[in-house]
């Protein structure tokens, strides 16, 4: 019984059964060309006795491999390995390649999201200090979310979002933000960038142009230009967006919608000005454009009180409001929103099925939880403080240490400084000492539509402490070509 | 001082300060035109008298609508509104419509995700039983994971998941599936569908064709069309995928990737057999394209042992593995993932970034703790006694109850039966007559990449028990069309 001489090797302690083993092993003969295509199959008595298997264990192998096809009965009671198994298989080439199939290159130019060493004191982002959060409070949260509601939130739910946290964040967007919206105009999504991503996929058709702010936040691009925009990149000074340059832009074609970031321009951190707001809406209501408002620091203003959204005073229904819970909690916690009007909710909800058919229910009401007994106001309200606190140590070390060659206006609020590089200093190649000196920061670059080289940098600070800020701006000094 | 006798009604409860209610409405009043642009501004003390406010409200209010723009300072004290303010804003029409800007509907043809009333048996998707689910153990492994690593599960990581939850899975898909992986092949992702929809971000290319099962899954098919493929069907018989039919196809032109369920074809529940495996590996080794295989009811087979999947011997590196994890949890917890060649996982990540930029951190460390302490296995063999329950008792009423109108296979493993309908019954008619009964079903119709009418219906049944289920069999049988 040459044939069945089968390199088997058993292992008893595998979570695959014997009988599993044994299929394998056969059907890796059979791939492999020790086994060929017509070869008669030993009763299942003599492969027991051989192999010293119980005969059970053999009969429930070849009953799989008969239903899969490796094997057939012919004449009714012989065995043979199947006839019709195609011959190409059995000259197995080695696996050179990792590899097999063609692929085009992913053309994204996006900073990427590259992890480095924690060692690496990070100015990239504009995020939060995770360590910041109470931690127990969101396990007790996700403890009372389950026990209370444990099928619904376990099951499929609404695309939109668990009812209980819109709910709470639609009355926190009325009072704290004059919204006017109840929980059925909310979505909620896995942080703004799914907000983006969706609304993208639901309103933009091949083709479309979409105006960005330039310098403008990359992803927010590349989520516009995954299904097709065209980029309409629109200089923003010190009063913001240029509105007026949106408007000659619209006489010689129309838009399907504009990007913007009102109340801390993404990079530059300007707000837009009144006269640009009214502006912009009236020219989106005669061109019948979205807005797409993304108020992404809300909570953190410092110095003057938060600016109510545009979508808090848009009575032709043209703007489109995307905000963010993360910055109020923590970045892994993906929790962002958006509101829109009826027929584009409702094309977003359509598109979510092919994404990612829902959130993270129990997250959601966990988080309704701590919104509901005042946990994520309690945070925010500390948080603030302490990124207050952060920005001017910031801004003090920049000027003290680095004042020759940067020229900033410190932030009203947010969680990221956007500085002026000196003439005479190359802050493409500074950023590459920096990082080799444990300092990370982006350039202005990956901000410019077109790629071309900007002499700013962004110094996101919300996750640093005094002593990594202090630290940080050292690196910086030491990295500083000369 | 006409002007300034604003209509303002100051909220001591609100959430907004007075100074920003105040702002609000002297921004409302010059947006309805009843303070025009050029207006003068009297003094802080003038107004505090007349609004009975503490001075320093109106000073703050002022500070606020002077830097956002809405006021202006000219020689030096006298304050107006803004001049430049645009004249187009002081005409605002009511909002009519819901919508002020112009979208194109959304074009999509899978089944939608409508809720139903929970008085409606629903047999649609294929999903488990979120009640089986022991949602304290989650509790508690969501506390253990909080408790250990707050930090870096709070704050941003890898976008391919949890290394911990990575690392348990490989482990798991190594010694049940005999796939070779190790923590850095795997990308976990929020359910199946998320890998769909990144792996066809990630590999399709506007007019490239991807082959699908016809029947087949709707949501595989939309995932595929959304960045522009044209879709190729391929038949399916007994034997599954007619892989013969690809060959034929594949000599007039090439494809990117071919979608298929070997294990379990979704809608019909066959087995891909062993000489078209072989037979799709090597077209895909000659013709260079991508094997999706998506294997999402690996854990539930109830008369045989699972079948390794074709993932598991791919020596020219072809396969992308889909699996998930909700299937063997609950379907709220979505928690899928993909096996990939590096080039292709690279350009995942990258896409990601674009999408949803992680996934929930505390859920995956959570899911790896139960699958650490054996949670996951000991409820997956509990479910699997439950679902095998079902799936008898569900062909043995549809025997006994509809044996005339429906003819099917039981199915070996799943979680969802397959039936085909008579002649002479519109099936169609009978599924809009069940939910009027109280049962919801899927036809065949929407499993056709045509949308033909297909005289199938399909039962998913795992999340119904026996009560549920006798009763959702005496709903369809009193909705038959006569």
């Amino acid at each position: 019984m040459k044939t069945w001489d089968l390199a088997l090797q058993l292992d008893r302690r595998s979570h695959l059964s014997l009988a599993q083993q044994l299929t394998r092993a056969i059907t890796d003969a059979i791939r492999d060309g020790r086994l060929q295509p017509g070869a008669a199959v030993p009763s299942s008595r003599q492969l027991a006795q051989s192999l010293g298997l119980h005969r059970n264990t053999v009969v429930a192998a070849f009953d799989d491999l008969r239903l899969q096809g490796w094997v057939e009965t012919v004449k009714g009671s012989h065995t043979r390995v199947t006839r019709a198994l195609p011959e190409a298989s059995f000259a197995p080439e080695r696996r050179g390649a990792a590899v097999g199939f063609d692929l085009e290159p992913w053309p994204s130019s996006a900073p990427t999201f590259e992890a480095v060493s924690p060692r690496v004191l990070d100015f990239t982002g504009g995020l939060p200090d995770a360590r910041l959060f109470d931690a127990r409070a969101l396990a007790r949260a996700y403890r009372r979310a389950l026990r209370r509601a444990p099928g619904r939130l376990l099951g499929f739910g609404s695309p939109a979002g668990d009812p209980v946290l819109r709910e709470r964040l639609a009355q926190m967007l009325a009072s704290r933000r004059g919204l006017a919206v109840t929980a059925d105009d909310l979505i909620i999504t896995r942080g703004s960038q799914l907000a983006l991503h969706l609304l993208a996929l639901a309103m933009v058709r091949r083709g479309d142009t979409v105006a960005v702010e330039s310098p403008g936040y990359p992803s927010a691009r590349e989520a516009f230009t995954l299904p097709g925009a065209k980029l309409l990149p629109i200089p923003v000074d010190a009063e913001g967006l240029e509105v007026d340059v949106l408007a000659r832009k619209l006489e010689r074609g129309s838009i399907r919608a504009a990007y913007v970031t009102p109340h801390q321009q993404d990079p530059t951190t300007v707000m837009l000005s009144a006269r640009r707001r009214l502006s912009l809406l009236e020219l989106a209501r005669r061109h019948r454009f979205a807005i797409i408002e993304a108020d992404y620091d809300y909570e953190f203003q410092f110095d003057t009180a938060p600016v109510l959204p545009m979508a808090s005073a848009d009575p032709h229904g043209v703007v489109v409001y995307v905000g963010t819970l993360s910055k109020a909690l923590a970045p892994g916690l993906r929790m962002g929103f958006l509101v829109a009007p009826p027929p584009l909710r409702r094309a977003v909800l359509a598109v979510r099925g092919q994404v990612d058919r829902q959130g993270d229910l129990v997250l959601e009401r966990a988080v309704a939880e701590l919104l509901e007994d005042g946990e994520v106001l309690r945070h925010s309200l500390k948080a603030r403080r302490e990124f207050h606190a952060r920005r001017d140590l910031l801004a003090r070390l920049l000027a003290e240490h680095l004042g020759e060659v940067l020229d900033f206006e410190v932030p009203r609020g947010g969680l990221a400084l956007w500085a002026k590089v000196a003439r005479g200093v190359d802050v493409e190649r500074w950023a590459r000492q920096a990082l080799e000196k444990g300092v990370r920061f982006f350039t202005g670059r990956p901000y410019s539509p077109s790629g071309a080289r900007l002499p700013y940098l962004r110094l996101g600070f919300g996750h640093l402490d005094a002593r990594e800020l202090e630290e940080a701006v050292r690196r910086m000094k030491a990295a500083l070509p000369r």
